[in-house]
C-alpha cells in the first residue's frame, strides 16, 4: 500500500471501521507491543501532549494517526492516570475538524483552569498549494471530555517567523498567562523559542518575543519550560543543531538547558551552563513534555520515537510508544530523572539476579544492579539461549570508566545508519547504580539514580527473555517481573 | 437514529472509523463504565464464547456488534488473561465474513488441540427472504490469533429441528469429540439440547440425539456440560420455561441440572434433581459458559445482559458486560460459585467496615460482612449522602430468615417491568456471610460461600458511593476499593 499524500490526509470519516478494527487488533497482538507503557491503539503515536492535572487525576494525550504507522492526519489521544503509572486510554478527545486545524491537531499542551482543562495547540492548514499555515489553538475540555474550540487562533504566526511555528507551552506565572513555542526565524531561518504572554487566556495574545537563548539550529520543536528545585529549565528540540555545540548521535536530539532566573516578561534566561546537555543518551527519546504538578513535582514524559525514523512494527501498522513518566530534580546542575513511586506498584515475583549463569527474565521486567568499582564486563539483556545476542551493556567502573550501551545484536535492525551503540562516560572508580527496565520492546536504563537515561526500541526475535552477566564482575543485584498498567 | 434491519447488518466495512472512535471514546468515558469486569470496546457485548485455556494463558471471546447498542451483525471479541481477572482485549477474532456466517458468528466454544485453539460456533445465515439458516461452523485459531474457518458446517441443522439450533460446546471424552448444542424440537417446538459426536474434529459428527433431560419450553440456549467434583452439571437457559416447573423473574432464566453421571454415547443423564435450579438469584445473567479447566477446576462466566431487554448506557452506544469467572463446586447436590483467588489481586485501601454511620466506599469496591444470627436489617449500597437512595438488601437472619436485594431506588430504572427486587431464603438462625462486589454500575453479592449468587446492573447518579447499615445490626465487615484490571 502506497501511503500517497492523498491517503494520508483522507477524513476519518473516509476510513471504514473494518480496516480500523483490524489494525486495533493487529496492534494489540504483536509480540512487540508494550504492557506497561502508553501505546497506540492503531496507527502512529507521536508527541506527548497536553501533560497536566486536571479533576482528580493525571492527563495525557499522545499525538495519533489511527490508520498506519505513517504520519498523516493528526488528532490527540486523550488517557488518565490515578498514579502517572496506571493510564486508562479514553480515545480521541481532539479532532482535525474545523478551519484551524483541517490537516492536524498538532502538538500543545494543556492547563486546568477552573473545572474545565484549557487546551492549546498548533492547528495545521494546508492551502490548495499545499502551503502549511499554523495557528495556535485554544479549546475548553469539560469534565466529560466534550471539546469546545475557540473559532478565533489564539495567535497566528507573526511575521518574524516561518510556517515552522509550532507546539505552544502554556504557562502561568503572576497572575498572568504566557505561551512559549517552536519559531523558525523568517531571516536568518534559524531555531528559536517564543515568548507570548496574555491577560486572559483566550486572548489577546502578546508577542514578546524570543527567549533569550542561543539561535539552535534551523529549528526548535517542542519548547518546554519547567521549573526544577526552583530553577528554570528549558527542554527542547533543537533540529539542525551543529555537533559541536552540543555532540549527538540520533537524528535529532532532544535537550535542556538549566537556568539560574528567567523573567517571564522580557524572555531573559539568566544561566551559567554554556551549551544545551542531551535530555536522554539513548535511541529514541523525542518531543518530551513537562510540567509543573500541583504536587511541588516536575515530571517529564517522552515520545519514543524520532521524526523521519521507521520503526519494525510499521509493516504491523502501528509504531512507537512513551517513556514512563520521570521525575526530575536537580544535582548540581545536571538533571536527574527518576521512575515515580508508582512504578513499584508493578513489581511481582522479586528474585536476586545473582551467579554469571543466563537468568530466565521474561521481557516485561525490572532490574536492579549496583556494580562495584573496579570492574569491566558485559550485561547482556533481552538475549538469547546461548546468552551470546541481545542488548549488550558493556561497563568499566575503574580508570576511564564508561557505559556503552549496543543494541546491534538484540535483533531487528532500529535505524542503524544512526549508529547502533550509545556511549556515556561514569565517574571513575565509583560504583555504578543501574535501574533497567524492559517492556518487550522498550529498554530503559537509568544510571546512578537517574543522573543518565539511555532509553531504546528494540526488537528480539521471540523467545530473546534472557539476561546474562560476564564471569567474574563484582556486583549485587535484583530483579522483578512487572504486571502490565 | 432509527435501527432498520438494513443499517444492523450492514457489513463493518460499510461503517465509518470515525464513528468507531466516536463510539470507542464514549463507551470508555462513560461513568457506567466497568473497571475490572470484561466490558465492549463499543456497541454490544452479549454472550461468552470460547472460554478455554490455549498458549499458557485464559482465553474468553464476547458476541460483539461494534456499532450501537443494539443486536447487529455479531463477531467474536478475543481477551486474554494470566489469571481469570486481568483481561487483554485482543480485538475482533472472528468476523462474519464467509457463506456459513454471513449474518453473523454467532456464539459458541473453544478447546484447545494441539497447538491451535479449535473454535465450533453457530454461523447465522439469512436466505434472500430472511429465514435464518443455522450452520455449525469449525475454525482453528493460531496462537498469533489468525483464524481460519472449515469451509463445509461440521453439522447442518438435522431435519427434527427447526431454524433454532445453535451454540455448540465441543467436549472430549475418551478420545472422541463431542458437542451439545441448544435445539428446538419441529413437531413439538420444545427446548432441548442435542448431542453430537465425532471421531475427527473436522468430522463426521453423528448426531445422537437429544440429551436425556425433560423438554424446556420452546427453546434452549448456551448449553454447557462441566464436571465439577466428578458430577456432569448441565448449564442452560431455557426459554418460555413454564414457572411451576421452578419460579424465576427475569425474561428467560439461566438453570442448572446436577446429575450423577452421563453417558456420551446414549446422552442418558443420571440424576436426583427434579428441576433446574436458578444459576443466579439476581436480575441480569444469562449464557453462562463453563469449562473444565487443566488446572482441575470448572469455571463459569456469564453475560451480564438479557435478551430483549434495553439499558440505560444504550444512548451511549454501548451495553452489557461480563460477570466476574467464578469457580465451582458442589456442596450437598447445590452448585456453588465462588471469586477466583487472583480477584484478591484487586485489593487496595482495606477498610473496617464499621459502625452504622454513612462510609465513602467508591464504586469499584469488595465488601465482606458477616451478619450474626437474629438480626434484621437493610444494607444500603451505592447510597447517596443522605443514605437514602441505593441498592438495598433487606436482610432477617432469625427466623423466617431471607435476602431481598432491591435496585428500585439505586437509580435510573432497569426493565421495571420484570421487578426491582429478588428474594431468596436463607437458613434459619445462621450467621449471614456476604461478599459483595461492586464495579460503577454493576452488582455481584455472593452469599454463604457462593451458595447463591445475586447478579445486577445499577446505573445510579453521580456521587451515589456510599454504604450504610441499618441502626442496631450485629455485624463484622471489612472492605477494599479495588484496582482497576
Amino acid at each position: 500500500m502506497e501511503w500517497t499524500r492523498e491517503k494520508r490526509y483522507l477524513p476519518y470519516s473516509k476510513w471504514d471501521a473494518l480496516t480500523l478494527l483490524k489494525l486495533q487488533s493487529q496492534a494489540a497482538r504483536s509480540e512487540y507491543q508494550l504492557h506497561y507503557h502508553i501505546r497506540p491503539m492503531s496507527g502512529l503515536l507521536n508527541d506527548p501532549n497536553g501533560f497536566s492535572y486536571f479533576n482528580g487525576k493525571w492527563q495525557v494525550f499522545y499525538q495519533s494517526y489511527p490508520f498506519g504507522a505513517v504520519h498523516g492526519l493528526k488528532s490527540w489521544v486523550h488517557l488518565e492516570s490515578p498514579d502517572l503509572v496506571h493510564w486508562q486510554n479514553l480515545g480521541q478527545a481532539v479532532l482535525p475538524d474545523c478551519d484551524l486545524d483541517s490537516h492536524g491537531a498538532y502538538s500543545g499542551s494543556a492547563k486546568a483552569i477552573g473545572d474545565k482543562l484549557f487546551l492549546m495547540y498548533t492547528g495545521n492548514v494546508r492551502d490548495e498549494n499545499w502551503v502549511r499555515h499554523s495557528y495556535q489553538v485554544g479549546a475548553f475540555m469539560d469534565q466529560e471530555g466534550n471539546v469546545e474550540k475557540i473559532k478565533e487562533p489564539l495567535i497566528k504566526a507573526p511575521d518574524h517567523v516561518t510556517e515552522h511555528f509550532r507546539d505552544p507551552q502554556i504557562l502561568e506565572h503572576d497572575g498572568k498567562y504566557y505561551a512559549i513555542l517552536g519559531a523558525q526565524d523568517a531571516e536568518t531561518k534559524s531555531g528559536h523559542i517564543s515568548l507570548y504572554r496574555a491577560e486572559k487566556i483566550e486572548g489577546p495574545w502578546e508577542d514578546l518575543g524570543y527567549v533569550d537563548l542561543p539561535a539552535m539550529g534551523y529549528m526548535v520543536e517542542c519548547p518546554n519550560l519547567v521549573f526544577v528545585d526552583g530553577k528554570p529549565v528549558f527542554i527542547f528540540c533543537p533540529q539542525g543543531l551543529d555537533k559541536k555545540v552540543t555532540d549527538y548521535q540520533n537524528v535529532y536530539p532532544n535537550m535542556y538547558w538549566v537556568g539560574e532566573s528567567f523573567d517571564f516578561d522580557t524572555g531573559h534566561f539568566e544561566t551559567k551552563q554554556k551549551a544545551p546537555i542531551n535530555l536522554d543518551e539513548g535511541f529514541d527519546v523525542y518531543a518530551s513534555q513537562a510540567f509543573n504538578a500541583p504536587d511541588g513535582n516536575a515530571y517529564v514524559v517522552s515520545w519514543v520515537g524520532l521524526p523521519d525514523m521507521t520503526y519494525p512494527t510499521d509493516e504491523e501498522g502501528w509504531a512507537n510508544c512513551f517513556s514512563q513518566v520521570k521525575k526530575l530534580s536537580l544535582k548540581h546542575g545536571h538533571l536527574l530523572q527518576k521512575p515515580v513511586k508508582a512504578m513499584k506498584s508493578l513489581r511481582s515475583d522479586k528474585k536476586p539476579f545473582a551467579g554469571h549463569h543466563l537468568m530466565d527474565l521474561g521481557n516485561q521486567t525490572e532490574i536492579k544492579l549496583d556494580i562495584h568499582r573496579g570492574q569491566e564486563g558485559t550485561l547482556t539483556l533481552a538475549a538469547d539461549e546461548a546468552g551470546e545476542h541481545g542488548i549488550k551493556l558493556h561497563f568499566k567502573t575503574g580508570n576511564g570508566a564508561s557505559l556503552t550501551v549496543d543494541r546491534g545484536e538484540a535483533g531487528e535492525a532500529v535505524n542503524p545508519e544512526y549508529g547502533t551503540a550509545r556511549s556515556i562516560s561514569l565517574p571513575e572508580n565509583e560504583d555504578l547504580s543501574l535501574r533497567i527496565y524492559l517492556d518487550h520492546s522498550l529498554f530503559e536504563i537509568f544510571i546512578d539514580g537517574g543522573r543518565e537515561v539511555i532509553t531504546g526500541r528494540y526488537f528480539a526475535p521471540k523467545g530473546q527473555i534472557f539476561a546474562k552477566m560476564s564471569k567474574g564482575v563484582s556486583y549485587k543485584g535484583k530483579s522483578w517481573k512487572l504486571k502490565n498498567m
